[in-house]
């Protein structure tokens, strides 16, 4: 089936020709380049949600409650669940399982777990390229959700239109540990598990940290919501639609959308700008040149930096 | 203080050289180049051993015990402890309290937490620098340390000479999701908490993905062994040293050890290449180019692609 072809059968809603695309993204496709310039027209529509949280947060579990929540209020949902590439996970795959046999008979519903281990700068290569083709398939809503370990994981998530933080009583120091590092990509906190012993203190930890590192914006700041949640009884779906509604809206008025949009297409342009770069200096010379270099390093011959001046000097033979 | 000092201090095992030395690695000082050209003669004397594994397997105190015995052995000890950069870990930096109260008062002992979170390619940057500084400083083995979450953490762990994945009882179907990335960069398996309920079935289940996924090497395999140990009471540690031994002698009479090294060079080599023609990337008339072109996608005016053709041929205007 040539691109063309895909593309109108994704528009037209057609899981498989979504999967199919997904798949030659993850792949790195020859056709990425068509397959990119086909979808670009469609794009735009989606609003892109990231989720991050600990392990044992219950991730998976909010991103269904969320899933049908979203469904109820009519918007087609598209989860990209990115696999920490961890070779002890296996987290991802297990969690689609469980997923999608609650969504599995709903076509407003496509979920998808991206694994992209082994490509350094994969996830920031891959992600932004998988959201487009979900984004030009109609959904209306692309669910991101990574376990918050891993830069890489983070640094995508926290590209979404909306980032949303999860945290739980019961997981050790998390809220101590968190600092800074919540506080700049979190755009709306959740403390899962409501119920249970400790919650409070969650909570209020959460309020002096967002008290104490405000984000300002144009001298006008965003007051990150803490929402309540017990996501296992499915409680406080609703008012973390609505924060995210909220969070929408402020996007939109503050003309913040557009810059995140931006920023998000930068990260993007510029992973694909660095992926031919690293194939360019990977083919230099059919991969000897980087590899003559590397073994006068290990030699001493050359210092990393002046075989690194070497590497780019063949890169840039005119300059 | 200059950087020929400092390079003569550390060399002199002055641990505040040492630390310093990290220090401007990790924060990308402009002194850089002139750090790993000072350095560079007296490296290639230390081993360089990468610990991983899945939470709660007893990284931390494995590594203590590991150190505690190298040290028995005669060995100067340099741990790297990679922070997996979650906001939400903080374990690095507890852990190391933890180490450094055991070490604390060992002036053969340097244990560092490297931060590298918000830099994308930043821990395939700086740990080979880093390692760099520990081998110049007259270590006799680094170990890198970190948790097996997150590609980049996994892909940094992986090229040490000699990788060891740890494993334990009761962690989830731990090694069944295992599968071939771990056999891919371990060279010896620990299952640790070895006393524990499981621990026969976790052996076993790794002695069957062995058999079947054995690593050729020139015709001639490293049969991976499994060394049992309980970390918690240092149950283990010297048939672990063994075990390390007999890798690195596998290394050097094969060839391995230079190829290897050769391999890690190459990533450093490459790391630095990159990130210079990200800055460069990043600096197109002011960071302008970047900003303008995301723009324009954002518009759907230009597919990423199309934009990154544009970076790229500002980038090298010759070609």
């Amino acid at each position: 089936m040539d691109v063309a072809e895909l593309v109108d059968r994704a528009r037209e809603r057609q899981p498989r020709a979504v999967a199919k695309l997904i798949s030659l993204v993850e792949d790195a496709s020859p056709k990425l380049r068509e397959i990119a310039a086909a979808l670009t027209p469609y794009t735009g529509h989606a609003r892109v949600i990231g989720l991050t949280g600990p392990p044992g947060v219950g991730k998976s579990t909010s991103t269904s409650v969320l899933v049908t929540a979203l469904r109820k209020a009519g918007q087609r949902v598209g989860v990209l669940a990115i696999d920490p590439s961890s070779p002890f996970s296996g987290g991802a795959l297990l969690g689609d399982r469980i997923r999608m046999t609650e969504h599995a008979t709903d076509p407003g519903v496509f979920i998808r777990s991206m694994a992209t281990r082994g490509h350094l700068g994969g996830l920031a290569w891959a992600t932004p390229q998988a959201v487009r083709v979900l984004d030009a398939a109609g959904f209306d809503v692309v669910l991101i959700e990574t376990v918050g370990v891993g830069q890489s994981e983070v640094d995508v998530v926290g590209l979404a239109d909306t980032t949303v933080v999860l945290l739980a009583p019961g997981l050790g120091d998390g809220v101590q540990a968190a600092k800074a590092g919540v506080l700049e990509i979190a755009d709306v906190f959740v403390v899962n598990k409501a119920d249970r012993d400790g919650a409070d203190v969650v909570a209020r930890d959460l309020k002096q940290l967002i008290a104490y590192g405000r984000r300002e914006v144009r001298g006008e700041s965003w007051r990150q919501p803490i929402v309540r949640t017990v996501a296992s009884r499915g409680e406080g779906a609703e008012e973390l639609v609505r924060a995210l509604d909220e969070h929408r809206e402020w996007l939109e008025t503050r003309g913040e959308l557009v810059r995140r949009r931006t920023r998000r297409a930068a990260s993007e342009v510029e992973a694909i700008a660095v992926r031919r770069l690293r194939a360019e200096l990977a083919d230099l010379h059919g991969g000897g040149h980087l590899n003559g270099l590397a073994e006068r390093v290990v030699e001493r011959a050359l210092d990393p930096y002046a075989a690194a001046d070497a590497l780019l000097a063949e890169l840039k033979p005119g300059q």
